[in-house]
């Protein structure tokens, strides 16, 4: 039987987990793939993690004893951000040697140099676990949907932020206090802001983007916005309209041009993605070609990743030489659809002075930009009012035109909350 | 460019929906592959099917013309039933033609001669839309999870039976003006017997079941019961429960041996399976290697079965010859559990005669056989009360037994209703 050597950089959570997964789906491998595949080398600097390497597998310190072994076939590269990250994959694919990543930050950065160095030299570079986890949505779009016209992708592809609101929703509790909550029990790091910015979830999209639409979309490209400014009070309202708080990255495809952002915004609440609370991910796919799909698991964790890592592997090994051109995806090079183009729904929330003409005021101000009014709520405290206002879908720049005109307003007593709503016919 | 012909033998909604989509997405599919993947010859034995075949395609009524083409490389059959589909494929498989099908029934049945059949020759068989429509469930077992040890599948595979259950548990409806609505709204066929009965259900859950444990599961071994007899007062009793009714396949690795079944149960409304309303179908997942995965999507319909066939001729063009065993994935001989020792929990609601003692006769029941309740509701009406109750989980044989002695005693003046709890941890 043929065999396939596995050199490995990185050996931590997810790298140790890939080490016990290889060993311990050893039959499960050798049917799916036919392959005796096998962990040979680690390449891993750290003696705490050399010493979790199983006996049988060589350790080493150095990179080039992976690419220069003509045993090892594929190589897992696991040590994440940008250096030697890319170095290593690049000389790896120069040398005709496969890469499986979860390198999402080096993926949405730099993904059109790699893909194309791997095409050039006849190899393959595959990175499921770098954007959902254990959820093969890469995968799913490069082939089992390579022929199905993608027209949108909505993700919930961030734990952390959805841990986060999912609390919130659940017990009315502010941003702060819950954060500081996800922190103790593990869901939130000690720093952060890389997730409740946004922008992990806009490098995961930046990624899912470029393999749903066939067109390289970077980092860069990714307008992202986090979760910092929703408040308790917006999450009430929200829930009296039927509406669940979701950080959502949304890519969408219009007039044959791309746009990818991540915000907060609001689903209704019978939407599929609406029940997907806690740490899980989802990924939400739009077509002509069937109605939706979603996929959904766990979106982090060393085991989970490891699976995908697996998954990859598994792919590489199966996958005809030299016949799939699926490295390159990116084959379209459709432009960016500006996002004050884009129509959206807004929810808005205002504190006014509660006194005559007030809503004419606002409605006019909405009025002049031909922003529609879907509905509107008012209650009182005081002297004040909060309206709650619904729109119905518009164009953002003439929202935002509007928006500007509203908070200019004298009779306008706190910063508008705006949340933008996905997923709703209404 | 290498080029790969396409034989398709029947050209009705999902055949002519694949030769549309084949011709549409020629790029997508090029690029996705690395050669020419064009539908050659369909086979059609009605004038008004083969009027809807494109120009340039050959039409033929002959099988053998597809099988005797060396050009042809695919077939394709989309004629479902048993005969005359099982011998088209055994003979394209016998000339080493790849097979890409959406015959359920044929697969449920004749799985294991038709894989053999494949793997002898050399031959592919992708069966990715006889399951689960457009949700790719069988390439993420094969493939992304392969090295994973799947646990358990939990399947709404049914999208007739998921409608009417949707509704009834909107409507607060009844089962025959349901079923009558979703016939005149085109969800249910006429004659619903295959859908309601669960028959369809078990099916899918068969071929699912030996993908996701390796293991041969036939249509014949998977016990169904279907949805007729659930009745608007359960599903009302059961919203009370924060329940939610569906029809679930489940198939469960238990002791290294393996139960599938086919019944209607109630799960709990905030468990990701109760989302998934009106004519979807989803599968979760159970793994030790991950939390839990869930797809989600378009259960039929002649698109999106059509955009699974073609996912299933890419993957075909993509793998490397000789290379993947995957034909055979059922190379674990396991054992069946038998469904008398499955540990389940139950709801049960009855009607009783309202006198002193009744409490005490139905708890002694249980009792004898050591049965755990863990909630009891009683309402009244009349001379009559109402019991609904839930149990701790319990090994069914000792239910049974237990309802049966409720069933005799003469203070019981109903058949119990029996609904079975899935996903739930109380």
């Amino acid at each position: 039987m043929e065999s396939v050597g596995i050199g490995l950089v990185g050996y931590g959570t997810v790298g140790s987990g890939v080490g016990r997964l290889l060993a311990e789906s050893a039959d499960e491998i050798r049917l799916a793939t036919g392959k005796e595949v096998t962990l040979r080398t680690v390449c891993e600097l750290s003696p705490e993690r050399q010493a979790l390497v199983p006996p049988g597998v060589r350790v080493t310190t150095e990179f080039a004893d992976l690419v220069n072994d003509p045993e090892i076939g594929v190589i897992i590269e696991l040590i994440g951000g940008i250096e030697p990250a890319r170095t290593f994959q690049l000389t790896a694919l120069a040398a005709g040697k496969s890469v499986v990543t979860a390198n999402k930050q080096l993926l949405s950065q730099h993904g059109a140099e790699l893909l194309q160095t791997a095409e050039d030299n006849g190899a393959f570079l595959r990175f499921e676990a770098s954007s959902v986890g254990a959820v093969p949505v890469i995968k799913v779009l490069r082939e089992s949907l390579a022929a199905a016209r993608i027209s949108g992708v909505m993700g919930i592809v961030n734990g952390t932020t959805n841990y986060i609101l999912s609390a919130m929703a659940q017990t009315g509790a502010e941003y702060a206090p819950t954060l500081k909550r996800a922190q103790e029990l593990g869901y939130a790091e000690a720093d952060p802001t890389e997730d409740v910015s946004g922008k992990d979830a806009a490098a995961k999209m930046a990624i899912l983007s470029s393999i749903a639409f066939h067109s390289r979309v970077n980092l860069a490209d990714v307008e992202h916005q986090g979760i910092e400014a929703v408040t308790d009070v917006d999450v009430a309202r929200g829930r009296e309209l039927g509406l669940v708080p979701k950080l959502l990255g949304v890519a969408k495809l219009i007039d044959e041009r791309v746009n990818v952002r991540v915000y907060p915004c609001f689903i209704p609440a019978e939407h599929p993605l609406a029940g997907v609370s806690g740490a899980y991910n989802a990924v939400f796919l739009e077509s002509g070609s069937f109605d939706n799909l979603m996929l959904f698991g766990p979106g982090a964790g060393g085991i989970p990743t490891a699976s995908a890592v697996i998954g990859d592997v598994i792919s590489i090994v199966n996958t005809a030489p030299g016949g799939y051109v699926g490295n390159c995806t990116c084959y379209k090079n459709l432009g960016f659809y500006p996002s004050a183009d884009v129509v959206s729904r807004f929810y808005l929330r205002v504190r006014v002075a509660d006194e005559p003409g007030v809503l004419a005021a606002i409605a006019g101000a909405f009025g002049n930009e031909g922003v529609s009014i879907h509905s509107m709520q008012q209650s009182g405290a005081d002297d004040e009012a909060q309206l709650v206002l619904v729109l119905h879908p518009v164009r953002e720049a003439a929202f935002f035109a509007a928006l500007a005109r509203i908070e200019a307003l004298p009779v306008v007593r706190s910063r508008p909350s705006v949340i933008r709503i996905e997923g709703s016919n209404d």
